[in-house]
């Protein structure tokens, strides 16, 4: 992988969306963000970096729970503003303790079970 | 589906981002976005629509191309700041042609071939 083949447009913030996708079983995992930083750190690593817009950080995903993502792949859009990372994502994706953060519908039933106790991960 | 049941943390703009996959292959086809209004015409009509950045308008997907996205369920991520739409997608949910927005690799491959030739679709 490199990040020298496309123009990214990136937004005003210096930000691309990321969605996080569970290679092998298509699961979509999570929606964060990436900047330059961040989509090098996950090049040169293999392992899934964000850049945290609330701690205005570099975010290694799994830093604190263990719960890190292999990139196998990373895909870029049309348009070049929106990338999609293919993981191996470990233990669950979601700080709620499910696999996936989309584990609801839109009037509120949770259509997944949890998959870690976050009390047991999260100080 | 309602609208009701969560609590959506729209963006400044009023925006949320959505990520369309495929309910049936998995896929992962786009990732737009959506106002309330947006959101409410997709839960009261079953086709997915968008909020248009670049246009600020409106946009049921496919009224151009024919390419519509029947909508079999919306979920919503555990910050309540992001959608996932679950569709049936007629066509290709690209505007070059492909199935997936994300038909490149970072380093500029291509790793699907197009679905439809966009000089017949697009005027």
């Amino acid at each position: 992988m490199s990040t020298d083949g496309l123009d990214l447009a990136f937004d005003e913030a210096g930000l691309l969306p990321v969605i996080a996708q569970d290679v092998g079983t298509g699961e979509v995992l999570m929606l964060a963000h990436a900047d330059v930083e961040a989509l090098e750190q996950t090049v040169a690593t293999g392992l899934a970096h964000y850049h945290s817009r609330s701690r205005d950080a570099l975010w290694r995903k799994g830093d604190t729970s263990g719960h890190l993502q292999r990139v196998s792949e990373v895909r870029v859009d049309c348009d070049g503003d929106a990338l999609l990372y293919l993981v191996d994502q470990t233990g669950g994706a979601c700080h709620t303790g499910h696999r996936s953060c989309f584990y609801r519908t839109l009037d509120g039933a949770v259509v997944a079970d949890p998959v870690f106790d976050p009390d047991e991960v999260y100080d």
